[in-house]
Formats: C-alpha cells, structure tokens, sequence
C-alpha cells in the first residue's frame, strides 16, 4: 500500500520540497535522489532511504510493481501524490515519477582517513555538477579512498551532482573539511600532495608518485588557490599536444587519477 | 550597421531556425553556434561565418561592441533582431543574445587521412551531446589527427555538441564514413585498431601501443558493435578498482587516448 496525498500544502509534500535547497538537506541530513535507475542503485548499496515519492503514472510497467514491493519488503514507506505535485518536488524536465529521500551522516576526516588509506582527491572549489558527480564517479572506479570536498565546491547532494555520479554517492567517502586541516592531517601522515597546475613545466607523465598521494584538482576557469599550490610537494600538469586551450576538470582529474594509481597498486 | 528584423516570418529568420534541425544542417551545409565566447572561438579559429543575428539586449556591453566591429571588419553580415524571436532561433534557456551560423565543408577520409596521420579515433554510436563534445576537445588536446564519426553517433553540429567542444570543433578533422570504409582504409594503411572493450582481461596499461593507432571508443550503454570488435587488432580495457560499475565513455576515451599518446611523441 501506499498513502495517497492530494493536498500540495501536505506536510511531507513541503518536507521534501525543502529539501530541493542546499541549506535544508544539511540541517535535515536528507538529500533527493530522482528516477527509477538511481533509486536501484541506492538499494543495491544498502543507502540510508528514509521514503519513496511517486507519481500517478508510476505503477504501470511491471518492474515498477516489483521496485515497489522490494521497497515494502524493506519499510519504506512510499507517498503517491498526482503528477502536478510530483513535478513541484523534482529538478528534471521529464521524470519518470520517483524519488527517494535518503539520510546521510556527515563524516569526519579523522575517522575516514585512516592509516590504510593512500590515495586522496582534494577537491578545490569545484563549481560544475556534472563534473563533480563525474568525478565522484571517476574516483570511486579509479580506487581513491577518501575525496575531500574543500569549501567553495557545488553542493554533492545537488540532483545533477548524484545522477552523473552514477551511484557512487553511495559508495564514496566524501568530507567536508577545511584547506588547513585537510593538509596537516595528510602530511602528518607522510601524503605528497601533488597538484594539477598549467603555470608548471612538469608533466604529469613523468614523474614517480608516492605511495601514499593525495591529489588537488581546482575550479574549471582558476585552478587551484595559490595557498595550496605553495603546500603542495609536487605541480604536475597534463600535455597538450593539439590547439585546445585546456581539458575539462573532469578529464584531467580523470587522468592524474589513473595515472597516480598506476604507482599504487 | 546591423540589419533589424523584426518580422518572425522573415526569411532570414526562418532559414536560421530551419539549422536547429540536423537535416537541414547536413542540406546546407551550415550549423548555428551560439554565445559570445564560442563566437569569439570562431574568429580566432578562422570559421567560415556566414552572419550573426544578435538580440535587442546584446549591443550594451563595451566588450560586445568591440566585438561587432571585428565581425564588421570581417565583412560578417549582422542581423539584430527582438528577443523574442531571437529565443526563437536558440536552444538554450539563458541566452546571451548572439549567435553565429557557421558554414562547414564535409570532410573526405582519403584527403584527410593522409601519410602523416598516426593517430585516429573511431566513435561508433556515441549518443550524449555531452559526451560527444567533451571527447571532441580531448582528443583536439590529446593530438588525435583524425576522429571518425561512424553512423548512429550524435550530429556534430549539435548545439550542445558545439558548446562542450569549447572551440575545438573548429579545429579538429571530423569524417564520416562507414565503418567498412574506415577500416580498409586504416588496415592499409597499417594501423592498429585498439577496441575500448569491457569483456576483454586486457589493460590498458600493459599493452604496448603501434605508433600507429585508431583507437575505437563505443556507445555509451552497448559499447562497440561486434563486427568492429572481430577486426580490432587489440581489445583493452580500463582497470574498476572501486565499486563504481563503469565509466563515464568520456572518460574512458580520455585515459586511453592520453596512454596511446605516451607511444606516439
């Protein structure tokens, strides 16, 4: 069964509407997630869901039906709501008339940094959803540990940021932590820092990485900050060999990360 | 002097709008790019501008007047028109009031892959816009000399395409042809087919590349059809060392096309 709610000033109608802003999902510890394929993949990783919405058109396909009964099977209550309110509490064009409200626990980088990790993503004021979800997902296949999501970045829990994550939201150890905590706690624990920078002349190819790295990608149009670049133990920077001005934050982080591993495994 | 229009039955506004449509595109041989920094891209890449149309709003800015008279200078015909038709001709929500239509000549595969070309990127089915443009302007920066785009890909001329290509559209050599053409054509002229392929055990980062290789990227979902997997001389795959199940196929054709590099300088 699921409960029926016709009313757009419904209380967990205006609930989940809030949580469209960043600032409601950190209070609440709540984030959205939209659409049949994301809400699999948050089973699939045993997320945290809290509950279901879902439109009128929903229920028709027949693997609709069986999501649902997996849903029930686990206790989480689904909402059914008409399709014009559906559309009020999601960010996309043409929904395919489900969401989930999954809980989070902020983590903190003490506990998440431990002495078996080795490989870190410092994220520096990474602006673009569908390259921070892009490269959530990229760091998750390339082995990173821990990603550290330095103030200034888009918000991770952003709809646009989880779907290009691809269901790495899940599985990823992101912290929110500032600059100068981030590069004492790694140096105290022997990390080089190495840095994607256009101004170096040391190529990303040709140098011996540390076992234990944690790499710095910075905003699509400035780079990293300068504080940063002057902590860092290593400036590397990517070739380019054709008439591009430069690559997308994505594709470079991508990159360095696989080429960081290459040293790690 | 600019030319307003201010009729939405105008022929030169019709004509324009007709470009939003592939078909028309590939009749004329033309394709919109619209934005001001894309515009300024194809200036300095030396595109063929056939006119501007510019919107009511958009002559305010000192940079934006300077700008008109490059174009002016340049014998570029422009078209100002009310901002309601002008959304009219664009495919983005928040416009900036200037487009440019830009006319292209196809591209023939035995001019353009010549004696000195070593390194070919073959896109089979690629189907995000996205996608199609960020991997266009990787393979620009990583030195790619031809990219073949084989049937069932994504039209080029895009609009969303041209956006993610950050000017690299202007530059790159993109063919169509198909694939049986292509593949002769690269088998005598001894290339090495290197198939992106996930049922293969073989890395990518063990292989030793040809200095000259056609390196074959797949469709988002199905990756590459089977024919081109038998006549691929290496299949090779990307490492998941996470949980992530796969990678974004931007992605993918950037960590390969930057490993196949390192044998090519």
């Amino acid at each position: 069964m699921s409960i029926m709610i016709t009313a757009k000033d419904n209380d967990k109608v205006k609930y989940t509407k809030a949580l469209l802003k960043t600032k409601n999902r950190n209070k609440e510890s709540k984030f959205i997630i939209e659409g049949y394929r994301i809400l699999t993949l948050a089973i699939e990783c045993n997320a945290n869901i809290d509950y279901v919405f879902i439109n009128e058109d929903f229920e028709g396909k027949d693997e609709h039906v069986s999501f649902l009964n997996t849903l029930r099977t686990k206790n989480i209550k689904i909402y059914k709501t008409t399709n014009k309110i559906f559309n009020d509490l999601v960010d996309t064009e043409n929904t395919q008339g489900i969401l989930g409200v999954v809980k989070f626990k902020p983590k903190n980088i003490e506990e998440n940094l431990n002495d078996e990790s080795r490989f870190v993503l410092i994220l520096d004021r990474i602006q673009d959803p569908g390259n921070m979800g892009t490269i959530i997902r990229t760091a998750d296949a390339a082995g990173v540990d821990v990603i550290i999501a330095l103030k200034g970045c888009v918000d991770i829990y952003n709809p646009k940021v989880i779907r290009s994550t691809m269901g790495s939201i899940f599985d990823m150890n992101i912290i929110h932590t500032t600059q100068d905590e981030a590069i004492r706690l790694l140096k105290s624990k022997n990390f080089d820092i190495v840095s994607s920078y256009l101004e170096t002349n040391n190529f990303y190819n040709t140098v011996e990485y540390s076992y234990k790295t944690a790499l710095v990608i910075g905003n699509e149009a400035n780079g990293i900050n300068e504080e940063l670049v002057s902590k860092s133990d290593i400036l590397v920077k990517i070739p380019i060999y054709g008439k591009a001005e430069s690559l997308n934050a994505a594709i470079s982080s991508a990159i360095l990360m696989y080429e960081i591993k290459k040293y790690l495994v």
